[in-house]
């Protein structure tokens, strides 16, 4: 199986950076891209990054992985919280996923405290900033013994 | 009204078949579609095969099948839990509407015994496999009076 | 094993057809039975047909068919939203279990959404009327290689 | 900021005025589209309309006004009651939001009773049909201060 | 249509006045049903008394009075709680049907708050001990003009 | 002890006979009253009635009727569900209370299947229109021993 | 039917503008009124205004407006979420109902969430402060076809 | 009192030891009851069994326990979770009451956690298989004073 | 700011000490309220006592104490569990609320377990009887400095 | 019984007035000790004060009391939501109980709203501060006739 | 595997018998302890008695057990509703655990319904007083083939 | 501020590796905590390890590590879901909170779903077993600047 991890981003990540930077700081998707192509990289894999706002692009994207990727590393954002559709495709695949959130959702809304993603990831890491990424990365790379 | 009969599958469906063979079979979408389209012939009807993972696109056929169809097969897959939009398509449709379930969705996670498809629907097949098709297009071509 | 199917027929149902034909029509119980029967021989089964109003006569003819049925399609009528001792009975069963109900209990009371007899049941048929003793008996015909 | 109103309609708003026109009346979505164009010019506005059925492309939208948008008003329909991912988009976006449903969502059935998008909305309008769009132009225009 | 009408009891109805008669005094199901007769025959009517303990003889009896009784009262017991066949089965009956409990159901557990029968019933009348079966006759004869 | 029974009509019931004559006949509360009043005398009571839309007001009376009354029959109409104030009041009411209710609530929105008045009243009859009135006059005249 | 309209303001609405003025602004329920009843006038209706801080007071307005008004602009304020009274009353009225609400009462606690006045409302406005009143009336008077 | 020792088990219970030996092994209901009557005679007490299938019949034994027996050991099977009939039957029996659940009900679905016959019961033995009828007649004997 | 205390009692606390005083003792409202002047008098404050069974009295009066009063000593009675009138009121009063239920309402029913006072209060003291005013008193004398 | 009272804190109010001193003021633990042992001092009483993070150790303590103490007030802390070891050993004690919150616990969050200790609590003081311990002990004293 | 079985009493069991003897009896945990070791040499076993009011102590009781005993009886008084940790601890000990309840929990208060050590029990022994021990160790005994 | 980190680990956590080695692997405790301290080494910083199975001892050391701790890595077991406690004690700690779960609790019971200790947690990493030790140091450093 190849060493490649593809690293999903849900909706509304594109904006990452661009708003209330006093709160989010100036990292932007790009920059958050960037460091886990770097990371993986730096632990012999390769990642490659994609952010959509549509739920069935993601899941289009899982079922490409079923053919490309070793790991997923996944922000469903928004749609962790309403997609089952995400959920059955995340299960059609065969690697480990990784679920990172920026926030820590338990800290939230009630309605963020729940992830359909959870009840297929091996992993999830919340509240750790752009850093989860990285941890995720290192998490995944573990699993596919890169 | 005319005798064609649109059969929508949802999310994830274009995996059939392709995962998991010991549990499912290797009955892949392609055979469901055929078998469909032979159904409906044999049924006087005439069968036209959709799949998508976007929630839109499964809205624009139904409105799409307004203009062309005079019933609709649909496995909405997950979307079935979670999308008030494809309820609201199909009650602007003026045909029957046939819900196909492959697995016994009342025997799986609590999240998936409820369809929001079924509020709508004149009838509900569960669990039968690849055979609720055929069963749903019997059902269709009675209620058309093919 | 025998190609018996057993058609068992809960609480009220003995009454199908013989009130609000304008709603239910003038099919009654004996003409679902008869076509059952019919339906059956068609498919080189045996169809045997019963009705009752108490829950422990329908466990007893359950149990019953243990000896002598190869397939069970049963419309529980009131008793699917109550009675765990069907539910538990027709565990007991070892052939295929089809549930069948003429109306589309997810659009009824909420008290009808869930049934028992459902977390047992291989298929189950709801919406199509009398037609879906017609599609519970192919169903069952199938699952037992008839 | 610019003077420029989205008006975003969601999933089926497509259909209006084409189904049931004894209930809905014969206003389509291209006559409400106009009499917003219209209302907005009269207040000094300028009103631009979108329709779609994908989440994601209402949250693209939703993104490409925070460039060009001084206010935002949405009819989410079905996705009122599912979408995080609107709810996420409008939060991002810093101008008011104003949102209607042409009919009284709280006389229809309880799961369109709540709304994410209530939960960022400045103001809500429900059950006043087409003119709802009106007076919610009304109140975008006051509180951009056209 | 005739002025019969049927009093029906249901489980361990049969017990009344043979248990704890400091509380419920020594008014027997023997009692009760003299006194129904009585009044019945007191309003131009004909009063016909049934007890069962089965659920399904209760059923039955419900079906055998659309053959030949104006109105019924019922006593469900711990059926009202549990009977969704005893509602269905009232709701073939299309005279009048009043719902009688000797005891204030709504000042004991919260399990016999709600009446499935009531769902039917067009008056319910709880809590006033026997009296409550001669209120129940005479609303009885009131609505089938007795 | 006095045989006077307090007649206590909460909110709306003012309207009585006055809206929608087709649904709820012509009977007024004038003339529930007028029957209340010699129903009340020809068993050897007394009644007198009283009607406001005020919770309080109903709640002064109560306490009046502590002085006054030897049974309260009312129908606390909206009240019902949602007054623990009358309650209180009730339960500060040493004779017997009978609750009225036009319709039949357990019929009707689940916000009026609950009443609190329920959990003090000696007896409870609802559905039987404004014969109810007379069945309760009946009931409270038992409990005096009138 | 007259072309009078009554604007009822429910408990504490008396204080608007008085308190926190840094966040409620300077409006005063008088402003408010005057404002009213010039907007009706602008749109050949009359206004007559009212407030109380008694449910039962807002209930014998409401009857009185069966007479006298052919619309009701109505702020609940908290009895929106408590008073089946008001409910109740509404429903007997026959002309159109406006609910206004000032603050957007989906943002705030949970019980201020649901309104028994929006079961009646034909259109319901919330959180556009002192501006809603205006679209109410707008509203109301279109839908008299004044 | 009677040192009778009534043994009852409910619904589906008469298959015990006949369907999957592998779990419940081969211990039919014959073989238990034929250890209860042995264990009741070794305490000097006597037992008689019956099973049905009926609940009304097992309420029948109940009634019929209060003239013969001291006690009752009872296995309500799947009626514990749904029968507040047998709960009222059971509160006019005055000796003391065990009830048996072979399996550990606690450790099944989530409908199986709760019983109504354990509001009566003095003693509940859970999950302790055939066993569990024998220390449930020592329990009965040590509370009749055997 | 002045030293003036508002002492409010809700409905059917004019009955304190008046019924049933083996349970309450002989202690009345009035001498509640005597006690409460002397106790503030103490204090070197000034306490003005109100009763009312009127909700809308109550909110009254506390509009009235935000012109008057430094502090508020409030016993809802009833209307905690249902007044969001009585909290709104009560959140536009400036100084120190301090809360009083003479009984332990979380060992009484379930619905007096919540207060929506309590979302005001400072202070909430319950189960404490008539020295629950003494206390609240000294709360609220040295909130305000007294 | 002597006239010793008990003074327990549980987790965490060891900090007291170490954190936060702008929210909490300075106010240490110690402080509220003394103060406690000077009132009850005043009253005639003696104090005697424990704090622990250990639930086993408080219950140990409870147990003590039974032998030493004629009243305990009590400040459970967190282990007031989550302990129904310290309601059953409370239960055991035969004295008065007062329970203290410092902060008003019904305006935090949902899981701090309920307490196990107030089922057995005579009295409740809550969101008084160190004050709160001052009443506590002079509700005690009264209680024990101090 | 050794004979040995260790019989753990949780929060407040040490005051069995010590408290409202004319309900609870005068046996004590002394006694009780007593009978456990004689009933375990009667089996051929060997009983070893525990008991704590910390949660922390149990767990590591149940540590040291799986080293030392055959099979646990376990009273876990009030930590039952509340203790995973109990339940965990538990789940990691190999041989049979029986859990004792003196009183029957399911006729108390609704949160002491449900027990986490059933979810890892094999047997569960309820209201059966002192003499549950006596079963429990039966019942262990036969588990471990004593 | 000191760049200590305490390692916190809550009961059962002793047993890890201890029991089900194929299914936890043979990493035990002991080879946790020197993991961290090489990881934490290599990060500059220094690790210190702690577990207990007593909830006040964890409380106290979180007190303690309020005066020597720069941040904390806790797993804290079954007391995740149970202890406000903790979350308490924790919030009065300044420094980051990572919490770590070895296994996915969120594919879990439904009793382990939630954690009071995320309420306060900067960061939350589940399912990745003894790694997760390591990334919750790496997010610790990172976040105390190391």
């Amino acid at each position: 199986m190849s060493k490649l991890i593809y690293i999903l981003n849900g909706p509304n990540l594109n904006l990452l950076g661009k708003r209330e930077p006093e709160i989010y700081g100036n990292t932007t998707l790009e920059d958050v891209e960037k460091a886990c192509v770097a990371k993986a990289a730096e632990l012999g894999c390769q990642a490659q990054c994609f952010q959509s706002n549509f739920e069935g692009q993601l899941v289009d994207w899982i079922h490409e992985a079923r053919e490309n990727a070793a790991a997923i590393v996944i922000n469903p954002g928004a749609y962790s919280h309403t997609s089952i559709a995400l959920l059955d495709g995340l299960t059609a695949f065969e690697g480990p996923v990784i679920e990172v959130h920026i926030s820590n959702i338990h800290q939230r809304e009630s309605f963020r405290h729940h992830s359909y993603v959870s009840l297929r990831a091996n992993g999830v890491i919340v509240g750790l900033g752009a850093q989860g990424y990285d941890l995720a990365i290192q998490a995944a790379a573990e699993l596919i013994g890169a």
